[in-house]
């Protein structure tokens, strides 16, 4: 029997089925449901959840997570970067699978981003043990502390002590407060210093899955509730200044003007047409500044930054390269000054291929079509590919909306999350060729 | 002897050769120059020229064109709304032609906007009288307080007093420093009170002729000193809201965005080739403010003004519904709301034929091309049109830079200027079928 005749002959749960509310799956998503919206309370006072890393929130949602994870008979630990850990053991000597996101939120947030990425594996693993389940490695689902960079100018302190990539420098890092990372970190009981024995060794572990909130519409548009993350996509951005000269709008005419505003305009356009016609890439002309900005003067200077995004390191690189030439050619043609420069780079993070596969295969099995899809945004996963192997499963979002109180994710669409994540566990030890030790 | 060629028969002073620099010329633009400098002097510190109205470099600045008005013998007054007149006698019972520009600058301007237009028909008149010729009418020069509504949110206060059209309603406007129009013109030794008064009997006017720096580049291009105004354009504004959804940039599909910077980039471009391509037509969108203006969030709103001009109202109108109807399809094409509405608008006001033909000859008579232009900007003329049939002069402007302190017209051109004027003052005497008492 092949890996995937293995993975393919686990039933589907009872869960699936949409026509009985009673079913496992509405009670399984009605406990997701309730756990987010009591995490969700674990905020700071204001619309939606404001949770930033270090907190007294922060506090409240791990002891939220911590019951949680004990419930499901996992023993819990707090490391030194405060991620907490809800730890399943496997047989002795065996490998170990990570899985789990942030606990954190940007400010006025949604009650799904990040967290629900803790919730849902934790029920996913309870979910095997109640059907007596054993998986043939330990699984840790872990409940970073700070993804979103809300509090501190850095990011991705936990995986990035996990993975060994953390730059010590950013402990001097300050908040709106003055108050460093380090100080707040000690504050919440943890020793920074301690920050380098985090590091895990490559070889113990199978690898990084990551449940997440799509945050954008594709899975919505297509009708589906669950998406197989391919990579995390590689980003450029382009620093643009086009100057022109400001005159006034009155006295100058059309074929005189060195108009900044219009430069850009034909350059918004020309990167929007650009992206429409590259499959695979992603491009934006998000922030926009122009001088001096008055109804009656002709601009003399706009700023723009293009972003590009691919899963496609090439495709990214190439449009980088085509578009600066499309600007350095509008500016040339329209007699306006031009400096460009590529500010920021980060390549695309591919996912395993075997995870991949296997959250494919999970996903059919709980009714999906197994759609895969690119992850335009940065995820723990991010980081966590330095360490080890990544995996992504993308839960449809409602009408795309993220960072947003109106951010929302259905109890049903959990529920198969939670089903997936459980397929997937299952796959996955059938895939390693370490049958799981009993069957449901 | 037709009008036409009695002004054609008047002799081209020898100011106008260029191969002689000590000719007459010379000596008037350097003395149009030295006054000027002068003047500029009359300035709050800081670069460039910065004269508001009722202030002690307003006062200054009167000093200066008292001695010269007073040199050329003019006999010279200070009427309600500050405007020192300078006037020379025509014969008993004649009419009255005005002149003269605005004294005050906008804050760190330059040294020609306004006051080179009370300047130079000065030295016109004492060209004239040093000539012995006497015109058939009486000349006012006149030096306006407040032209550009610097200090105060109005402006135009003395045209409109002589035209009547004043609204007593502005004096109560205040400064920054709140102090009231009033109480402003009142310490500077005027009678508010008295202002309608000052209102003058349209049939006592033969009208009124404005010498500007101007402020575009059209007469530098052409290679012209001086150049004919044909009106003074009409404008109106249109304030667009095009609003899509702010997404992140990561995560939503190129196909499902709905991109306002996108939008309002097409409709830059629009309007930009709507006014290349429609002859008469400024078209600038100068104001545009993107939200929530970052490089990783699509853009959910643009906010920008339209604004138009064209010395045919026809022109203009027509362009203001064709923007729109284009500004509407583009929303619906991408989805976008929009809101646009015309907030301002103000019809154009056209110069006299008379005017214009006069000027037109006198300008060739000093060796131009009569080269015509519209106004895009608004000056005291604007004002004056609702007393009293328009015409102005325009001198070349250096790279059309204007409301900075490197605004320039050159001694050379001010001297054409001078003699234009006096040729054009000729030209009208001759029109008026009323020759001049004495010819040079």
């Amino acid at each position: 029997m092949s890996q995937r005749d293995s993975a393919n002959a686990i039933p589907r749960t009872p869960a699936v089925d949409p026509i009985n509310p009673d079913s496992t799956t509405s009670a399984t998503g009605a406990r997701a449901d309730a756990l987010l919206r009591a995490l969700a309370t674990a905020s700071a006072p204001g619309d939606g959840v404001t949770r930033l890393p270090f907190t007294s929130e922060h506090r409240a949602a791990l002891d939220i997570l911590r019951t949680l994870m004990t419930d499901a008979g996992l023993s819990v630990s707090l490391d030194a970067a405060g991620t907490l850990i809800g730890r399943q053991s496997g047989p002795p000597g065996s490998l170990t699978l990570l899985t789990g996101s942030h606990q954190d939120s940007v400010r006025h947030g949604g009650a799904f981003d990040g967290i629900m990425g803790v919730v849902l594996p934790v029920l996913a693993l309870q979910q095997l043990r109640d059907a007596g389940v054993a998986l043939p490695f330990a699984v840790e689902v872990l409940a970073f502390a700070d993804e979103e960079g809300m509090r501190f100018p850095t990011a991705l302190l936990g995986p990035r002590a996990l993975a060994g990539t953390l730059d010590p420098a950013v402990l001097a890092m300050h908040d709106r407060d003055g108050v460093t990372l380090a100080a707040a970190m000690r504050d919440f009981g943890l020793d920074p210093d301690a920050l380098p024995t985090l590091r895990r060794d490559p070889a113990s572990v199978l690898g990084f899955v990551e449940v997440h909130i799509e945050q954008g519409p594709v899975l919505e548009q297509a009708d589906e509730a669950l998406g197989v993350v391919t990579a995390i996509a590689g980003i450029e951005r382009h620093s643009v200044q086009l100057t022109g000269r400001a005159s006034h709008a009155g006295t100058v005419p059309m074929a005189l003007r060195r108009d900044a505003m219009a430069g850009a305009a034909e350059l918004v356009s020309a990167v929007e047409r650009h992206a429409r016609d590259t499959p695979g890439l992603l491009a934006n002309v998000g922030a926009l500044d122009v001088w001096p900005n008055a109804a009656n003067a002709i601009p003399g200077r706009v700023d723009l930054v293009v972003e590009l995004r691919s899963d496609s390191d090439a495709v990214r690189e190439a449009a980088g390269v085509a578009i600066a030439d499309i600007a350095a050619a509008i500016a040339e043609r329209r007699g306006l000054g031009i400096t460009q420069s590529r500010t920021y780079f980060q390549t695309a993070t591919p996912c395993a291929a075997d995870f991949i596969d296997a959250m494919d295969a999970a996903v059919q099995q709980v009714g999906g079509a197994g759609l895969r899809l690119p992850s335009g945004a940065i995820h723990d996963a991010s980081a966590m590919a330095d360490l080890c192997p990544i995996g992504m499963l993308f839960v449809r979002c409602r009408e795309g909306i993220s960072h947003n109180p109106a951010e929302y994710a259905s109890a049903d669409d959990m529920a198969l999350a939670v089903d997936a994540m459980a397929a997937f566990f299952r796959g996955l030890a059938a895939r390693h060729e370490q049958p799981p030790l009993a069957l449901l």
